[in-house]
């Protein structure tokens, strides 16, 4: 029995909102492994990141076979393409979790993240939770005023990073360049997190209005 | 009257070379800019980007439309796939050469990168014009031998890669804060670009072979 294209689609769909839900999970626990020098949780979310591959293979076969055998065209079509497109946004958020895992591991038992940038870090990750989990109900309600508002979530992530380059560039930084590179490392890995978000939503506003929101996003803000 | 498929497809890969050979100026001159602290240059890379970016947008909407007229199944559809995500890769390729010039441009009228630093940076920056330009000859010429060996190239930017992050973690750096996180960022921007050039390879040795190689790549090799 052929299934239709919109339950295809739906299939699809739930996949994406998995891979998110399991994008926000990872880089809740990344951060709490990297705040507190947790290698045992830092190891999990290394591990775990090979989940949110298998997802985006299996979301990419599907899709592929759903083009394949269904034919669609016009809006259909881009609906396809641009589920194909979040799945790669929501793979490299997965990607990224792990690198703060991982700066979190080579730094074990010690954390990476001075006291000083504490805050600043876990509210950096908390941004990233409330950013992807904004971006998980955005796939599963179509909702565009949620996908619009992601922006500044995303504004707020790039205070933070621009937060983080003050405190290196402050002359009464007197930590070491250990810390400064993995402070450097460590804001680059949440920013392009909530670039990725804000990809997914806007591919969700391409999708109901059939137009790209207008204002260009640049990463890199503080350059 | 119709075009054929593979006429549409060839114009697709022309534009792919094209972004290919676009990303390359755009990193060969981000890294005379970054090295040589030259302003002009490096705004001159910064504008050119949109160029990129436009033939992203054109090839991904050829290949929409090339799916939706000619409907293609099979190893074919999995080359229009294929193309899309190439674009992805060659696009992001050209905001890391703008994303190195804005680091040339932040720190004008100095060089961002200190003296003992050079040499490794513009090695850097010559494996990425030679990555970006063996990608080109192998979506040109459909090549899996110069594909396959685009690892090697990849393995060389990541020796440079660990080499950066030796020079700062060494006791005897005294450079400052500053140069220190320049030198992570602008490591890391070398590094994808390389990343992305190798997911370009992969996907011609998919397109031919019918397998992606095996090697799962990892970015962040120092870690």
């Amino acid at each position: 029995m052929r299934t239709s294209f919109h339950e295809d689609l739906d299939k699809i769909s739930e996949h994406l909102v998995e891979m998110a839900r399991l994008a926000g999970l990872a880089m809740s626990r990344a951060t709490t492994a990297l705040l507190d020098g947790d290698l045992h949780l830092a190891e999990s979310v290394i591990a775990a990141d090979e989940q949110i591959d298998a997802l985006r293979r299996e979301t990419d076969e599907r899709s592929i076979d759903l083009l394949a055998r269904q034919q669609p065209v016009a809006t259909d079509l881009r609906r396809v393409v641009t589920a194909m497109r979040m799945s790669s946004d929501l793979e490299r958020m997965g990607d990224l979790a792990r690198h703060v895992a991982e700066v979190a591991r080579l730094r074990y038992p010690d954390s990476a993240i001075h006291p000083m940038m504490r805050s600043t870090v876990l509210e950096m990750g908390q941004v990233a939770e409330r950013i992807v989990a904004k971006a998980g109900l955005v796939i599963a309600g179509k909702d565009v005023q949620t996908a619009l508002a992601l922006d500044r979530d995303d504004d707020e992530m790039d205070r933070l990073h621009r937060d983080i380059f003050a405190m290196l560039m402050d002359d009464k930084w007197k930590y070491g360049t250990e810390a400064a590179v993995d402070a450097t490392l460590v804001g680059r890995y949440y920013e392009r997190f909530a670039d990725h978000a804000v990809l997914v939503a806007r591919g969700l506003v391409y999708l109901v209005t059939g137009e790209f929101p207008s204002q260009t996003h640049r990463d890199n803000e503080q350059l």
